[in-house]
């Protein structure tokens, strides 16, 4: 059975990738991080996802970005509300957290080389999220082509890395129909950029509004709870 | 003035390294990492060579690779002991830790991005732990590709991230030369993969064996402290 170290936040995109490579058969291990002061109903999220799916190899890694500050998801910068796809697309989020794909997949390799695993699946996206430079397939190749360089199962063995982003040309309504269809549970999904400690989302931010752009396109109803009236741009 | 980040574990090779970067007149954030078990007081010998090389940047990272296990640094494999350079050579050691450079140089382009470095200093060398594959000079420059691709800085702003292993192609005996020319005050490094809570050395292991020979072929005494008597073969 091929094995895969799977990178799973509890949101829509790493919960749907997660399907994926379950559905093609993979023996999966989950990887979760844990950072910063916001998020931890993420984390509680990934781990229910991770169940519902039948993984019961999941790691949870503490990692502290914020010494690195400069960013919205792990500092005291405000999150940007009520912004158009212009202004989305315009330039790099304060959400943009540096280096963060980097660090996460250079735990996902190291834990790949122990896990004995040829296959590592992040759910990142370059259409939504073309501000972030690690979300470009450019990137994700550049890693691929390092990581076969870095590890003894790589070099010394007769095994090769691939960097699996299977949604990385879709849109956010075309992943919440791939992960619809395969049953992924969207209410214990958490998107929000500032969801509180119980998952409620904000309505207002990047994250909020392209989730609740993609259920609408899909016809289908949004399960996020909010912590009050959304205000959707 | 440029900036460097330089990660620093406090051995002599590292120490060497910022000795360098120092000397090239870059403004230094060294970086360092506490992980696993050991080395506790390597982490103690990187604070004080910072401060003796005026380095007053410097950030401790808390990283645990203990969850991956299957290293003798990090876990409770046996550190191999009176080792030939033959049989160094032969294989990749039980000291390698999975993707640990990776992870080291991940979290050193999200400093870099914060400090605004366009120059990021590594103390590997390729010859004397050949066997290990995030020491070889391709790793080192697919990293350097990935990394260009990885961060604001470099895809959005007119910035490129240069990876600098100064040392790549030296030997240890040369190594100790350079660093005792720019005043690396050598009794405070540590070299042993075990060495005790008080940076006592054993005197037995691949790094005590090759760090005494270096120090020999230069005709300089190494004032390593030892555990016990010493058996180098």
């Amino acid at each position: 059975m091929r094995r895969a170290v799977v990178l799973l936040s509890g949101g829509i995109d790493s919960s749907t990738t997660l399907a994926i490579a379950k559905s093609e058969n993979y023996a999966v291990t989950a990887l979760s991080f844990a950072y910063g002061q916001r998020h931890k109903s993420e984390l509680a999220a990934a781990k229910s996802l991770a169940q519902d799916l039948g993984v019961t190899d999941h790691y949870v890694v503490n990692i502290d970005l914020r010494v690195f500050g400069k960013s919205a998801l792990t500092d005291d910068i405000p999150v940007p509300i009520h912004r158009s796809h212009e202004e989305m697309a315009r330039d790099i989020a304060p959400t943009y957290v540096p280096a963060r794909n980097t660090i996460f997949l250079a735990y996902a390799i190291s834990l790949a080389e122990v896990r004995e695993a040829d296959d590592i699946f992040i759910g990142v996206n370059a259409l939504d999220y073309g501000g972030y430079p690690d979300c470009r397939p450019e990137y994700l190749n550049a890693f691929q082509n390092m990581a076969r360089l870095a590890t003894a199962r790589c070099v010394n063995g007769d095994h090769s890395l691939r960097i699996n982003a299977p949604l990385l040309n879709k849109t956010k309504s075309e992943i919440i129909r791939i992960g619809f269809d395969l049953g992924v549970d969207f209410a214990k999904t958490v998107t929000c950029y500032q969801a509180n400690e119980d998952g409620l989302a904000c309505g207002q931010c990047d994250a909020c509004i392209l989730r609740r752009q993609g259920f609408e396109i899909n016809g289908l109803i949004d399960p996020t709870r909010y912590v009050g009236p959304k205000q959707i741009t």
